[in-house]
């Protein structure tokens, strides 16, 4: 690894490089000013440009079909990979493992939420609920989504219900007897979960939680997609103190 | 009438005195500079000792029993009066009518609602909901209420609902096709209305219109009973104004 | 002028075509049902295509400099105008008075704002200001914004102190007796005004108005510079129904 | 000790049980399956009938001038105590130390804020803080309150500048330039603080973090004075696995 050499900043790479995504990493990555774009590779170019380049992380945003390839030539070489390719199930994450156990100080971060402050809302969440009564999330996003409620809303009433089970928290109050269908949301696990669908708004959520006089609001609002960025750099920045793998941007933000 | 007689103050009198609304509405009464409290009329108190009071506008939440009788009272006295008691049906409206053509100087006030909150906000979501595509409804109440969503919630979505009709909006965009049962909330006119249940709140209610690239969201807090007293204090200080029937607190506020 | 001639739809030309604001127009003219784009007109363009293309309405986002030039032509051909340039003053505007007095079917439009949720906003602060004790206002815009507060925060407060004087509200209660500089905001026009710097945001606007027991919060968010567009579209549809000059969108919207 | 003896339930007393705030501990320990209320002791009354009762926490909302009297008797006898009064500087701290020394299995809480969801607003703003370019706090409160900013908020923004400056955060973007005198709030360390004050609210805080295309906003609201009996709850159940000092209620709700 050519890391750190002689400037001592960090060499990035970016897999899928003339993707919509990947475009705002290199983007992302010439802005910083602690560390220095090495290569963009996509299809048809030469992987091997990325040890040629000395590169001693990438960013991989590409596809299912490609991503274990890459993966691959990354960890063989000693490259830390910081991914946002989807469709990881447990046993491409077993051979990742297996991948990494042959080369142990080599990192790979599979992330599927790079929003900083989506992983916060979440996480607050789940550490505020079992000290409130009542707690129900309301999403909000562009008319043009296709699924309700959002699968960030859904994972964050898992997240919640979870953490009152582990606390042994009493059933959430509710004395509604007459009403109309859907009032009163879907319940994912317990919690109760509102979508709405208005045209000019982006991503939304807000998290109520409410007890004896008083209640707690944890509200993200994502209204641009370059808000990943910031996600995609911590763990650029942080890969080399996570050897092996590691699923999740959360580890990287020391919550703890 | 002895109204304003010498000191243009306003003579108020209250029917329902030592219930809990009316208690708040004597109250109000007295702490109100340009107001004197006359008399307050309970079960088994003679009616008469408002006309000997010299009372000129009357403030009544009895009980739908007893509200016929008390405005007949009062119309055959001259006394104008803000009521705040349910129970009113057309029929109940027209006998109403009947009796104040007898006594033309003399006006009623019927309203279902004293809130200027309340009310401002379903004005204003109904004079908006036809410049945005996207328009729907959020309440949000303690725990300990039965029905869902609320009846402010309700009326909120028939008005907005008309409004749309009556300026030839489209239907409003939505493109879900999979999800959770009441995930998307109620249908109430084709509005959508989501209802909250969450411990420490009292009383609040959300409408977020959206077009393209803008949101406009407006929002009513209660946080305490007594939030209709101003509302009924408006009521008597316009009601000799409006002689004859009316019905809602709105017509008093010269929102147009 | 040809306008609704045989298919019954407006025919639109855009003045400043190729500007970042003026290019929107376009697309926007473009993808509505009920419009006709005729030609878009930059420097160095003949100005005359717009009457040779039988255009109806012009829409204008050019230059202080050049929109009187545009606008004499245009009202001496008969062609309606909506305008989004700045930089007009009284004396600007008696003199399209004059020339506007000499052809009474035509149609200016001067609008310093085309965000129908901004002039909701404003519109429905100052109706509801009178009623509350309370009122506050909160603007929100991203860090690089070089004044504070917002112009459209300085206006609302303005809008609001006007409506409280005409109405005789007593003075806004503040028993603030100690505190840091700067914790209340600024005061204009005796309205409290606060502004917030921080990334991510575009541009927000929040008034909080109180009474006892409830509060009113009437919120614009403007998510995308687009916002502007569907009151351009609503200034070119209604343009003919007002001949003469007219400033501000407010009067094609039919809010009273 | 007499605690949990048979029935496996804390035996609770309270210290200023006449005054306000401990006539509602008083109920909320009524309420609770889970305590025993043994006996209400305040001016005039002996002591003495705390041990007698049984008492194994002691609740006290007295005053500064009587409580050290209070903690001397009930850490010599084994009583824990839970503490609201006001008033401890160092010095007072270091007393109760030396006085727990010599009782090792004993211990007090003296907290400031009881209120579970400012504890928590406050704490989740300090974790946030770091990972978001910009961070403002807003406060909103009744117009009768005589300090601004209030000192919840001050306390934020103290937390949230150590936090940053531990982390070694980057000064907060803002390229104001003109504008109106307090437009920007208060400058509390380097973070800034907005107050309204607005009839009809009662205590309410936001915090506004934002980054690159995304913010997180957390919201405190206080709708009753009530909201601090379930921390003091949280501080009866807990104080026995926490022998000696404690300052703050952060300690008891195990956020690490």
């Amino acid at each position: 690894m050519a890391e750190n050499a002689s400037s001592g900043r960090l060499r990035v790479g970016v897999l899928g490089a003339r993707g919509k995504v990947g475009a705002e990493v290199v983007k992302a990555v010439c802005d910083a000013d602690d560390l220095d774009f090495t290569v963009g590779v996509d299809q048809g170019d030469p992987i091997t440009s990325l040890s040629e380049s000395g590169t001693s992380v990438v960013v991989d945003f590409t596809h299912p079909d490609v991503v274990m390839d890459n993966l691959r030539y990354c960890i063989e070489n000693g490259i830390h990979a910081v991914v946002g390719t989807t469709g990881f199930d447990e046993a491409r994450l077993d051979t990742l493992r297996g991948w990494l156990a042959e080369h142990p100080g080599t990192g790979v971060l599979i992330a599927p939420n790079f929003s900083i402050g989506a992983i916060l809302m979440m996480r607050f969440s789940a550490i505020a609920a079992p000290f409130f009564e009542s707690v129900e999330v309301v999403e909000l996003h562009h008319p043009t989504k296709a699924d309700a409620p959002s699968g960030t809303a859904r994972r964050t009433a898992e997240l919640i219900a979870a953490a009152r089970r582990e606390a042994g928290s009493p059933p959430i109050p509710d004395a509604t007897s007459t009403g109309l269908e859907g009032a009163r949301g879907a319940d994912v696990d317990g919690i109760r979960v509102h979508g709405l669908r208005i045209r000019g708004l982006v991503a939304h959520q807000e998290v109520v939680l409410g007890g004896l006089g008083e209640t707690l609001t944890i509200r993200h609002d994502s209204l641009d997609r370059v808000s990943f960025t910031p996600g995609v750099l911590t763990g650029v920045r942080r890969i080399a103190d996570f050897p092996g793998l590691t699923v999740g941007l959360e580890t990287f933000l020391d919550l703890d």
